[in-house]
């Protein structure tokens, strides 16, 4: 057909750019975390994961295991149509009643991917409010940004994290304006969290309302897992809550926790919502297990940030550009496209550990780094391999071995 | 807070025009389908599901519940990332072969679900041809008419299965014009199938690309389940198959299949697939043994024919309204928004049946419905049963026994 050129044209162009992406062929291994399978051309290769998002390693926890293992024996495999249609199945009403517990609110919403919440919760709620302006972070992530196109109202994008250019913006709308403020708690490519209470106070002060992403964060911070609101103590003063199942809880899928007539009208009014197939029995259980565990259980979040630290320790020493975070996420400097897809080749290749290169446009270009996620199950002996790996890479890339803050002052 | 009332004022408009939609709260068992779990307030019962869209069973198939146990037991529960964060899992690469080989294409490519792959399909490929016009059925699916909204292009709606209309479109769009027809192979409400074959003599006369939603098809259609393109020997004709995992193949997700540069152009361009987290290895596992299950049994398929058949004649023959179908879809007509919510509340609180009342918008005003779908496992007994609760609820809802023909002519 003559229009298959148009695709082929279309990746030639991402080609030629360096932007074409190759996903690695992987196979998970439970109970052995972070070892994983690469499935090469030449057969498969063990090699050590340091960039999953499966961050707590609870998709491979017997008690999440177990709960999807039993709750399709008995239940299935699908949940069998959308949710009005037969597929409301009890373990995705439990699920709901367990989120809702997590951060405090009246209700929860499950949708089949985070994804898909922030783009039918964001948009829904902004179009049931009369003349709404959404007021969105810039650095949040395309989802969100896909919620606030699809709202179709008036939007004002504020300067990352700058809570007096925010000010500015809902000063200028006005008191009586619906507004709604959408934000992230945890950025996961800089891995800075939010001024989640002066984003409140100014919330309250010109009456707007609050959406906060929390997919980075839920599970690993507050002491029973509810997010980087929790952690710094506003979860209440937020209306909306939205998060995922598919990382620190390691599953599938996405929620939004608010009031009762909140989360009623999304449901019953986001196309995204109603006309999809409803979420497994199984993943709705091990989802489930794996919030209840990391609500009573805090040896993961306690571990993580304890390996996280360390490994920020192990490579700065090393004269490694880490860029400083108080978070779980270690983002290494390479600033060059090519160089971050030549590291990452030769850390699989010949080190057989596994970190994506992040390059634009995920990042701004010039920012180019691997994002690297350390997790409870990262031991001494993985991190020492790592950091001697990143050197031999380093070296044999002539990449600057100095601190972030140096390179990025030159 | 003030916003509580905007969504509380919508829930009531909801309310007001009967449009508010209670979901069925229930739990499925496997090996015992169609029976299921209802969880009243007064605790369980007992119901027999008469409207899932696991129209085969797979959901509970041996086979399908095996894979996906056995799968997340050695690799856990969630994929751990995006596709290109650490979440192209093995079983997920086996599973895109073979939906191509099912298909008969060169590629295929899995979205969490069939909405987002419409959504993201249908849009990233109207995005990448020039001035695309998409011509699209005026019945497809809520997710396909997303993906046309979001394509951003220009479009035009044809007369539903009119393919005298859509040839004066294509006539007036002209041979060297972009055009994408985007189209069902089965309407899931009424049941009817489309005119596969005119429609590519078409395309291929005026040089369009076909785009054909299998979701109500896949597994129940052709000899190895390759829905109504592969059933109507016109699947090579198709330049892109886009289906689900979630209905016959009783999972969850959903795909595209065609030529490798349009799948790897879709891979490389969708927000919708490129941030979000993959399909867990066990649920990619799972719809793997149910498209191979179906490919070389034909049981499931003829057996679900033999119950639909004998039900529509169950039916009419006690003079209850079925709209005639060819398909496995069998749709009796209440035509009274009302009526047809009071007949599915006396179904599943007197007679243990659970059906959906199918109301607006789904289906225009005076076209209200039950929509029945036998699988297999719908035995005489089970239908004897239906077709009495069925004849108590007409007379006591004083709705007319006679062939839908009388009525829809008065």
């Amino acid at each position: 057909m003559g229009y298959n050129t148009y695709f082929a044209d279309a990746l030639n162009r991402l080609h030629q750019e360096r932007r074409y992406r190759v996903f690695a062929h992987l196979e998970r291994l439970a109970g052995r975390y972070p070892h994983a399978i690469h499935h090469t051309p030449d057969g498969p290769r063990d090699v050590v994961v340091w960039c999953s998002n499966d961050y707590l390693g609870m998709g491979q926890h017997p008690k999440v295991v177990g709960a999807l293992v039993e709750t399709a024996t008995r239940m299935g495999t699908g949940a069998g149509g959308t949710r009005n249609i037969a597929g409301t199945n009890h373990p995705l009403v439990l699920l709901e009643q367990e989120l809702a517990d997590l951060h405090g609110k009246e209700a929860g919403l499950v949708f089949t991917s985070g994804y898909v919440s922030n783009d039918a919760g964001i948009s829904t709620i902004a179009k049931l409010l009369p003349n709404c302006l959404i007021l969105s972070d810039a650095l949040n992530h395309n989802s969100m940004i896909t919620g606030v196109r699809n709202a179709g109202t008036d939007k004002a994008v504020w300067r990352h994290n700058d809570v007096e250019h925010l000010e500015d913006l809902l000063k200028k709308a006005g008191k009586e304006r619906c507004k709604l403020i959408v934000f992230e708690g945890l950025y996961s490519m800089d891995g800075d969290v939010s001024p989640i209470g002066k984003i409140c106070d100014l919330a309250e002060k010109y009456n707007a309302m609050t959406y906060i992403d929390e997919v980075h964060a839920v599970g690993m911070y507050g002491a029973r897992g509810g997010g980087q609101a929790e952690q710094q103590g506003e979860m209440a003063r937020i209306d909306v809550i939205e998060a995922t199942l598919a990382k620190a809880f390691g599953c599938l899928g996405g929620y939004i926790t608010g009031t009762k007539e909140l989360v009623d009208a999304v449901r019953s009014f986001a196309p995204g919502f109603i006309f999809t197939t409803a979420l497994p029995p199984g993943i709705c259980a091990a989802a489930t297990a794996a919030i209840k565990h990391l609500k009573e259980s805090s040896w993961e979040r306690e571990r993580q940030q304890e390996r996280a630290a360390k490994l920020k320790a192990d490579l700065s020493a090393a004269g490694l550009p880490v860029l400083p975070t108080d978070t779980h996420i270690v983002p290494v400097m390479v600033c060059d496209a090519e160089k971050c897809k030549q590291a990452t080749d030769i850390l699989l290749e010949e080190h057989g550990i596994y970190i994506q290169p992040i390059n634009y446009p995920t990042v701004p270009v010039g920012t180019e780094r691997l994002r690297i996620t350390p997790s409870p199950y990262h031991d001494d002996v993985l991190m020492q391999a790592l950091t001697e790996a990143l050197i031999d890479v380093w070296d044999r890339l002539e990449l600057p071995r100095k601190p972030y803050s140096a390179i990025a002052a030159e």
